[in-house]
């Protein structure tokens, strides 16, 4: 059936359209049933997507009105023509059924599976279902290879050319751990190219993407990044922007909605984004302790998974385990963070010396990996370029590449709490999680200067009325939940 | 945050809302993420649901525009001023995690699962993790228990009065199995009470439901039911409209989509419905078979469950495991179906011979089960009842007091194929399923006088030439379809 296509603006946060209720009627569909719209194009663009119904004038009879993100998915025009038909049952419905009855799926099974994801066939409830089945399951190592192959295959590459493309993944849970912009501007200003796209906060109180919004853009079209990549050999920019493995990021919406993180596609959500920009030399931290995602044991079965993937996929791949036991830096909050981050770059200033030297030891690791130091000499060229400041000179490229002014991280948040010890005592632990959830009371990552500022590490010594931690907000609510929050819960353990 | 309440005639087949971006953005609210609504009044009304963004003049920065689905499970007037507020992360998520990872849960934690599907604060994502997490491992009978308690507790009884308050059910799957119109008008013509709520067909040719609807009206207000029942001992309607266990509704509606049936929600769900009207004395019949639900074992296992569970809430339960290896009757499809039992009601007429017989058997069991019949005699009451003519009056009584008119029954379909006998041969199997696909191809169950009409039971001899089958349809194109999907998938096999 040919509908004439409208808009209204509408956000919906997935793919829908709306029917004149005698339109559905015609068609033969529910709410809530699928349909299927294709352009009239001889390459025409097809996708599948849920109805609801809704009466004059709003639609007419011979519109469909789409969400926005079908707009944009599709890149249609108003009034444009499209052809609507109900849509057949996917029949990947029944290899995620396979796979929770404990099956191994086939690598074709699994393109089935992805391509309907793509083509938006599954419903939020069905990939809810796949999701639980990987949970449950976990997945074989063909099919995890099958997996990156196939996001790979429905999403959009961004093909970067040049010998030493590098990337790093840290996975996430340390409060603070912000090496990103200190590893990349270190790594680009000696020629390594750092195409590197991150994320937002979902449920910590930052995403690196998050940190450098604060003061410059990290959306842009693919020819923008590609004009930036010449100039400075990097950028670094939010992935979902640019939204390479669209499947990935449709499984991860799910999977936040549930607060389930399967281990299997963790490693091939990571893969396949960094596979996308064509990533030769991946470095791979995984921080293991009681309050991260991870402890020692699945750290170490998480390593082996990425070894064998980079071996499969002929990539240079490095797994270094690390530290996570208790917050990085000083800050926990974007602007924060990104202070801290400034000030290690900048020779001039005194940066926190646990952020710098776990920025200078991955650094190090990918000067190694590429070849360009010889082993056991990565440290020392990763330290040259920092505290000759050609990295900090390197960020300020970048920064203004991507439009920023780091004036921006001059100003504070309207309010602020100092905590002081009311004893002398010993710092025996801080809970990374806890440590979180206060930085996101206090307004984090909306409000960019809101967050919290940790004077101290586990093991120092405090004196009776010395300052523990600094809270900052925008707002004297959001400051007295935080201080409370504090009280209750004890974030730093004392003894 | 006060807002006022817009309408469009939205019909979204689920509750969503939409708001002003600067609205979704001042309350703090993602698109898809969830806000609950409250109305002002004393004994207010609370839902949580997802929303949406739209531009003005759609809706401007003090309006909440709701779908339907909104409008009538909270009854709200365009207009009205309610309560806005972001809704919190629901722990139940927690729980059914908890589910998923072979936990037990307590009473209390389904409690607040049940608690928290009725009031909308779970996605359909997190519904079929529920799903799941109940098909992976199955639930203990206290969970059973608690299940039925909560869905009851937050859902809406529907009191009947009376001594001899029956049900019966059959778990489906057999094709043209349409007992319960006669079963009912055997029981009631004798005095017992049968509030007697169906379904319509999901993936089957036709729901009970779909089948009285060919005559009469099968939704009613609770107090119409008041009264039909009163006058006439009996109401055969749709479950759905009266809607008294909607936590059970909203689980089912994701089983569908998800094509998954857990066990535990099976029966959880069956005694929910029948407990909320009230019934007393419950008849349970499970036809195992290839081509149906369940086969020989499940169904012994099945009815040691609902034997416990009638135990422990101290109901009489009778269950029969009956034969399920082809289909009963000789119509598939709403009206064949009617015809078949209106045939079997009506003394003058000659109807199909299994269908009376296991009607006639369950109608027994029924009234050896309340008391009426002694052990041994219930079979001969209810062949009394039916062949005097007296159910069938019953039955006319029941279609008068829902508005129903028996000579709408007359029509035929617009085309029919009558399919015809090659050879001699004999009836070796009839699968249930494919005759099932066969009759909705036809147009089952929306065109209520389409499907197929069987000529012969599974040991018949045929002649050379003699008629095996007839299908029905409104298109000829549908009939053509089903003659093609006849002569591939041989629903009937001969030797």
């Amino acid at each position: 059936m040919k509908l004439k296509v409208k808009f209204l603006k509408w956000e919906a946060g997935l793919p829908v359209a709306m029917l004149h209720f005698k339109t559905a009627e015609k068609l033969g569909v529910r709410i809530q049933g699928n349909i299927s719209i294709k352009t009239l194009s001889k390459y025409s663009k097809e996708m599948v997507t849920i109805i609801d119904t809704i009466d004059e004038p709003y639609v007419r009879e011979n519109e469909i009105l789409v969400s926005n993100e079908i707009k944009e998915e599709m890149r249609l025009k108003k009034g444009q023509k499209v052809d609507v038909n109900l849509a057949p049952i996917p029949e990947s419905l029944n290899f995620i059924k396979k796979k929770l009855n404990s099956g191994v799926l086939t690598r074709n099974e699994i393109f089935i599976i992805t391509r309907d994801i793509a083509r938006n066939a599954l419903s939020e409830a069905e990939i809810a279902l796949l999701v639980a089945a990987m949970y449950k399951q976990g997945m074989r190592m063909s099919e995890t290879i099958a997996m990156i192959e196939a996001m790979i295959k429905f999403g959009n590459k961004f093909s970067v050319k040049g010998k030493y493309i590098v990337d790093k993944h840290s996975i996430g849970g340390v409060a603070g751990n912000r090496t990103t912009p200190i590893v990349v501007s270190i790594c680009s200003a000696d020629g390594l190219i750092f195409p590197k796209t991150s994320s937002r906060a979902i449920t910590s109180a930052a995403g690196t993407a998050d940190v450098l919004e604060t003061i410059m853009e990290v959306e842009f079209t693919p020819d923008e990044l590609k004009k930036i990549l010449k100039k400075t050999n990097a950028f670094m920019v939010w992935g979902g922007s640019l939204d390479m493995v669209p499947v990935d990021s449709k499984i991860i919406k799910v999977e936040k909605e549930l607060n389930i993180d399967p281990k299997s596609q963790l490693v091939a959500s990571i893969m396949s984004k960094k596979f996308a920009v064509g990533s030769k030399y991946i470095l791979i931290d995984i921080p293991y302790g009681k309050s991260v995602k991870v402890d020692r044991k699945k750290a170490e079965s998480l390593k082996n998974e990425f070894l064998s993937l980079g071996k499969h996929f002929h990539k240079k791949i490095r797994v270094v385990l690390t530290d996570g036991s208790e917050p990085i830096g000083n800050g926990v909050g974007p602007a924060l963070e990104l202070k801290d981050i400034v000030k290690v770059l900048d020779p001039k200033q005194k940066g926190p010396k646990d952020l710098e030297k776990k920025s200078l030891f991955l650094a190090g690791e990918l000067f190694e990996l590429t070849g360009m130091a010889k082993k056991g000499y990565g440290l020392k060229m990763a330290e040259k370029i920092l505290y000759s400041g050609d990295a900090f000179k390197k960020f300020k490229e970048i920064v203004e590449a991507q439009k920023g002014n780091l004036n921006r991280l001059k100003r504070v948040a309207r309010f602020k709490k100092e905590i002081h010890s009311a004893k002398k005592a010993r710092i025996t632990g801080i809970d990374n999680k806890k440590i979180n959830s206060l930085a996101r009371i206090t307004g984090c990552p909306v409000d960019k200067f809101s967050g919290v500022y940790l004077y101290h590490h586990v093991g120092d010594e405090i004196k009776k009325g010395e300052k523990i931690i600094s809270l900052y907000s925008e707002t004297q609510s959001r400051l007295r939940q935080a201080i409370k929050f504090y009280r209750v819960e004890n974030p730093i353990k004392f003894k």
